[in-house]
């Protein structure tokens, strides 16, 4: 058990490890855009450069705000429920939408270039992702932000939401993975074994990717480090508590 | 809370859920196998087919047996603890000599055609988590098994050693993934495109490995599903408790 864990207060070392982990999740996001820069030819709408808009916004919405939008119980304790709720489902809206971009670039790029769609095992599993996180949210919102679902409803829903979640924030990063060994393998073909340069940053950048997804999944994972409820919430759930347990115990 | 979860007895659908992911696991195992007989033209040590050693060495240890190694203290309730540790034990020295097979195939192989080692993201990937898994069950075996570790000491370290047994596991499934692809697009090159029938068959072999990962992560992250402890590890943990209760609050 870790000193400072009161009701309210900050694990003591839970902000370092937060603070790693965004130094990683911007370390990705840059290089990201330094490999884009230097080996691909930057970044347009109107060109064969489109196709460089896919890993970018994939990167910044599926991978970097995703995984932060589920450390936000971690990282806002003090603050209402409901505000924290609300984050959590803004931040998920910005990355659903910067990753949409991200989808369309590729689809009008494989368009334009005469190219097959969805052939790979990259692109069947961004596709399977990609809808598993629209129902996520969509389920997420209808529970948790849309007034109508009960407080009975919501606690048997809740671990669902928190597994699936973390899941599919994972398979986003082993997409990812595919998506960046896919590209440096079209492009560098045999050259790849000659430790070309582009080849090695995109090695290392898989590497810091997988490093992003277990510092996410680290702080998530520590029992100690979740978000205490505030006193409000705390009555409410006891009330809850007393009345569930005379609900209906055998159900599952 | 689900019903059947008392002291000492099975979850009702848990067995229904172990029974799905073992399901899963031996169909990666024989869809391994039948992609290797069907277009790699099978397995031998002596001669080009070396390489086909690797995957399903791989698949065999370092995905099939490591995931059932993590489900042993779902699935064996009801066993001495010491039991199921030894058994957890070696399930992973299984795994381990298994993938070091896999292992010593492919560099084998790679010294005898004159191929490069070590350049690509999978190969990265893969000695990480294979330094990675034999370090943690070095780690795993001395506090766990070898008698001398504390039993503070034990429960310390036991939050980490699940955390990371789970993490390298699915560093596993994303590297045998990185692998599948990179098989594929070096053989099929731009006919992927072209849903040739083996890539289609490596994709859906690519989405199993990744449902494996999920069920097996599901299994594990169902609270109510954990081993429940016995009667006379209660006692001790009571005692444990007791005595670490007024040990050193403050260290972390």
């Amino acid at each position: 058990m870790e000193s400072g864990t009161g009701l309210g207060s900050t694990p003591s070392t839970l902000p370092y490890y937060v603070a790693f982990s965004q130094l990683l999740g911007l370390t990705v996001v840059a290089m990201t855009g330094a490999w884009l820069g230097l080996y691909r030819g930057g970044i347009a709408w109107e060109s064969a450069l489109q196709f460089n808009v896919h890993p970018l916004c994939m990167v910044i919405g599926l991978i970097f705000l995703q995984g932060d939008a589920l450390l936000v119980y971690r990282v806002f304790r003090k603050e209402a429920k409901h505000t924290t709720k609300v984050l959590h489902g803004l931040l998920h809206v910005f990355a659903f939408i910067i990753s949409l971009v991200g989808l369309v670039a590729v689809f009008d790029y494989h368009r334009k270039m005469g190219y097959a769609d969805l052939y790979s095992l990259h692109s069947w599993c961004g596709i399977l992702v990609f809808v598993l996180y629209f129902v996520q949210w969509l389920v997420g919102f209808s529970f948790f932000l849309f007034p109508g679902a009960s407080f009975s409803l919501r606690s048997r829903y809740r671990p669902q939401h928190i597994f699936f979640g973390a899941t599919i924030f994972l398979l986003s990063v082993g997409t990812a993975l595919l998506g960046l060994k896919e590209a440096v393998l079209f492009k560098l073909g045999n050259k790849y074994s000659m430790f070309e340069p582009e080849g090695i940053l995109a090695n290392v950048l898989g590497l810091l990717l997988a490093c992003f997804g277990v510092a996410v999944l680290y702080i998530l994972a520590q029992a100690d480090w979740k978000r205490p409820p505030q006193a409000e919430e705390q009555a409410l759930s006891m009330d809850f508590k007393t009345l569930t347990e005379g609900d209906s115990p055998s159900s599952q």
